[in-house]
């Protein structure tokens, strides 16, 4: 279960809320980016980014010299899936199926060198299970070079839009079309790189991606 | 062409920057959901929201009941657009293809009427163009209720990723499939509200409706 904060509280759309922590692993599970909020000199800063998920951890990685990962205060990490753009009848009601999760805490950095390679594989194989095993692991310098938090998932919140317009009673005898339109992400055909050594073909984790998402 | 301020300046990744202000035009245009940054009691929260653009402006909206829109400080509106998976050699050189923009700044709330119809419909033609003219325009309770805020384009930068991975020179050499998988958001076919009245089509908006983005 996921339990209740002050932050995490939804204070509008609360059947939209969903408290089960196994939502909050698959739609983590799903999604490619996450959108990190910092506070740097006491603004916010949003910066698209890649996660991986252990059990109740989140990871984050970066440049050392990353400003978004040197905070040392509170994040909020979002993750959202976009399903679907909702057309009603009225503007009012337009809206958009979606899941997304927010995620609050304070990130602490990955000192442990073990834990630190276990991070970036779940962030590798977030993006394309199985890669990690596939590619040249990080030497010391790269390792160096890398700076990686770990975020609990202690506190976080599930947000779901699904179904059909929820336009007014009196708004149905418009005669205007409403319904759905789903949105999905989709992969097209992998591309080699142009230095491919000829006869490497596109391997069993690239070809599995999954698609549609 | 954007200017360049304290948090705008790339401090890493400088090739990847983007100066021209068409640039970030056409990728607010694209986009369908930004994520709204802002601090609350010293956190930051991220939300992802609609907008929509009138020339140098972007406008959010919401209830007048969101936390997200009642800051009075700064605010962070990042828009991405993932392109695709960036698979290379070593785990290291892992990246992804996309565009995003971040825009910084105190954002305003909209009072005048007029500004804020037109910006409802900025908003909504957004995500479906030309949808605004289709359907039932706001009430005045339903103005009542809803907050608009307009943020300048003022202080923005724009990152765009394209290309191959960037696999160091030696990497070559290894027996590791590397290239770019695609990635790009489609529509599937629109799916009518359960209550649609008989004898109304999918309208022209929908049906236009740019597919693949």
């Amino acid at each position: 279960m996921l339990s209740t904060t002050e932050r995490t509280r939804l204070r509008r759309g609360k059947h939209k809320g969903r408290t089960d922590r196994s939502e909050l692993y698959a739609l983590l599970d799903e999604g490619l980016v996450c959108h990190l909020g910092v506070v740097v000199g006491g603004s916010p800063m949003v910066v698209p980014t890649a996660y991986g998920r252990v059990d109740d951890t989140l990871y984050l990685h970066g440049s050392t010299g990353a400003r978004s990962l040197r905070t040392d205060g509170e994040v909020c990490v979002t993750v959202t899936l976009l399903d679907g753009l909702v057309l009603a009848r009225s503007a009012f009601h337009h809206s958009a199926n979606h899941r997304s999760a927010m995620v609050y805490g304070r990130p602490r950095v990955v000192e442990d060198e073990e834990e630190r390679m276990s991070a970036l594989r779940a962030i590798t194989d977030q993006v394309v299970p199985g890669r990690w095993e596939e590619v040249r692991a990080p030497t010391a310098k790269e390792m160096a070079a890398t700076r990686v938090l770990a975020l609990s998932l202690a506190e976080a919140s599930v947000k779901v839009r699904t179904g059909p317009p929820g336009d007014d009673d009196e708004d149905h005898e418009l005669p205007v079309w409403a319904g759905v339109l789903p949105v999905r992400q989709v992969f097209g055909e992998p591309e080699p790189d142009p230095g491919l050594a000829p006869g490497i073909g596109v391997p069993a984790s690239v070809r599995g991606c999954r698609s549609p998402r």
